[in-house]
């Protein structure tokens, strides 16, 4: 049995969390919320994961290394410092951090980083993807994350290829780009595409999220793997061994 | 036979209406490019298409309604000046203007429409489409002729309600609001779908254009019922008795 | 409020109804199983639902009719002789017969019948459908009643033109006919797709459900709808106004 | 410049072979058709393509071999005894065989084939299909290949896990199986898509061939990179580099 603490235990991810643990060879450390003192749960657990907020990272990863505990970061909103922290923990313990912990995203973002370097510049990249009508932010962060993967196929940089809210007379589509396109309404959990549209053939790369609980268990399973892990930091994927 | 005269048959609109003239009850008029005097193709034939140039077209108006034959308006780009000339000849001639001539894409309109009035507010709209990577403009007429449609059918304004090119840190969706998403890429004739998103469930109508014989078909078959009309002003979705 | 009685009250759509009223201007007026006496409920019920079993329905019916009561019943699994007892209830009071209480899956339906009273022949009708690994069935009750209303929309009947379980030297797809395909896998709660393909072009019409509770708050709406109907027997269409 | 001879000159495929070839590095080195002999045209042709009969094959690959000229076999229809023939040949030269020469289809056999090593028997495999109303056979060869390579990245023999037809009472799906399901209906060139339904999330993977030229660029760009290979068997997955 593989002791989980979890930070960020009151929300919703951290409560979903505990919820799927009992599926798989995992038990409950315990749990921890911004305010507390973070090191005990950190001693008292194999590995950690942490679906709190960015102000409280640092703090949950001084008490992780302190402890030489794996931790799992799935908060979202993360800058480069908190970026250039979790680069610093990773001298010292397993860190993996990800803004999508479902397997399913993970593989997704693998097959579109083959395919758009297999593909090449001829076939154009288009992400589309939906979520519920209170979302507030467009595109998704999961969207982003697997234009970054196309990006990274073509061996490019994101910033300098992607185009998002295109109308008007915007003009020919200007080859190299990558395209979003961000659907609202009902309580679409998320649906993310990826289309690669060529002379003649499209090829579409789709993932739909039908229930939040699989961001909960990918976080369990990432988790669970982690704890086996040297020093170092790792994304999703190689929880898949991709 | 009906005979059909082309204004713009020189075109590639006008050249696949002639190719697709053979599978139905018609023959070819003639046709007649930007420059020539339209009065005799009028004369010799029993219903008018015109796919030639906004600019035209109020010259082509004056020589069908001065023979008396009825005409297919489908240039595209036309304001309200044009309107009003269509308005004003729909007195004296039968005049069907359209800017999709595919009878798939007519009823679609239809379909969406009757959603739109039967499902409420409650369900949200947002109408998505793909085409080629050379189409300048977005969302393609097409798409805003569907969400004019659904708009209709919630007895709204679609100048009102429409959100293009969400982007961003866009807040939560707005109740009433029809959202428009355009994706461009290889070699796409055109693809559209309107999602209807509800509490727990979707619904999505969508249209695939396979070949662009369907517009030059759809024209073919527009001439054909409208040859028959009396005076006033048409809609693609007549012609398929909707 | 209106006060909704349930006959099945201890099954799962049973329970998920009364979960669903609080979010309606509904009381729950009771539960009654299999076994217990079922007229009480009915004169203590503005409107009854039935998700109980085909062998209850005939005592149930008979509890309605003799209290006067209107009721929905939802229970599948029907044959013949229920739907003789069905019309025979509906001269004394209002009785809802259906198969799927989504007021999506209804309208989509609608839709369909339209589609097909429209495109004619020259369009091939396919409805495919997705459900989840543990379904014993296919095609699904509600596949089935999509292609009813797509044949009827032909004045046909689907009974001599469905075509299921496509597998090997087929042959060339015969005029007229309406083909069925079954996916099964995961968990997907419903997902289903009547597809008109024409020359060069196809509308696809499709409904996903999301969430089970979709068909406990059709339910609900479709007896609140009922509760003010006189005698007759009605389908779920009518309670969207179609 | 690479001389092109084809097998089978006369038939859809050489046609669109021949028309394919001026935007490739590619010229033609003449054609041949059944009846006729085949060395002269290996003799003078830096590499083969077969799209003629099963029957003819045997000859085509003596002449090949004797030339010393690599061969693309895209005739469909082989049985073991021609897979022997080809085994054999390729003893000698570069023989490319596949039953689809689309590069986007090749690709998409590929992600597959990962997508099925990655995610284990708790993920469900459907291969769904649709093709215009013309097509004889279900499921198609196409949607075979992508069974094939789904099993063959579980390690499991596909003859022993696909289901195909699902109609009627089949019972829960049983673990490990691959579904197939095939539409038919209007002009569609071919569309495929590979389902993986695990546990509240799915994965679709898809093509859509818009163009039959696709199948004859993909031929033409096959040979070119035969034409470079030593002797030994090769499928198309290997011309994109996967």
């Amino acid at each position: 049995m593989t002791a989980i603490g979890i930070y960020g235990s009151l929300g919703r991810m951290g409560q979903s969390i505990v919820a799927a643990m009992p599926a798989y060879n995992a038990e409950h450390a315990g749990g921890v919320d911004v305010g507390e003192d973070p090191a005990p749960l950190a001693r008292a657990s194999d590995v950690l994961v942490d679906f709190s907020s960015p102000a409280a990272l640092e703090a949950h990863l001084a008490a992780a290394r302190a402890a030489g505990t794996p931790i799992v970061v799935g908060t979202t909103g993360l800058n480069q410092r908190h970026h250039d922290l979790i680069d610093a923990a990773a001298a010292d313990i397993a860190v993996l951090q990800t803004g999508n912990t479902s397997l399913g995203v993970a593989l997704l973002s693998a097959l579109v980083r083959d395919a758009a370097a297999r593909l090449g510049l001829d076939w154009d990249i288009e992400v589309a993807e939906m979520h519920h009508r209170d979302k507030v932010d467009a595109p998704s962060g999961t969207a982003l994350m697997l234009g970054e993967a196309a990006a990274e196929g073509r061996q490019m940089l994101l910033s300098e290829t992607s185009v998002v809210g295109r109308a008007g007379l915007v003009g020919a589509r200007a080859r190299g780009t990558i395209g979003f396109s961000s659907l609202r309404g009902g309580t679409v959990v998320g649906d993310h595409m990826v289309v690669f549209a060529g002379e003649g053939e499209r090829i579409e790369l789709s993932h739909r999220a039908e229930d939040r609980a699989i961001f909960a268990r990918g976080a369990v399973q990432a988790a669970l793997w982690l704890a086996a892990q040297p020093p170092g930091r790792y994304a999703m994927d190689q929880v898949l061994g991709l």
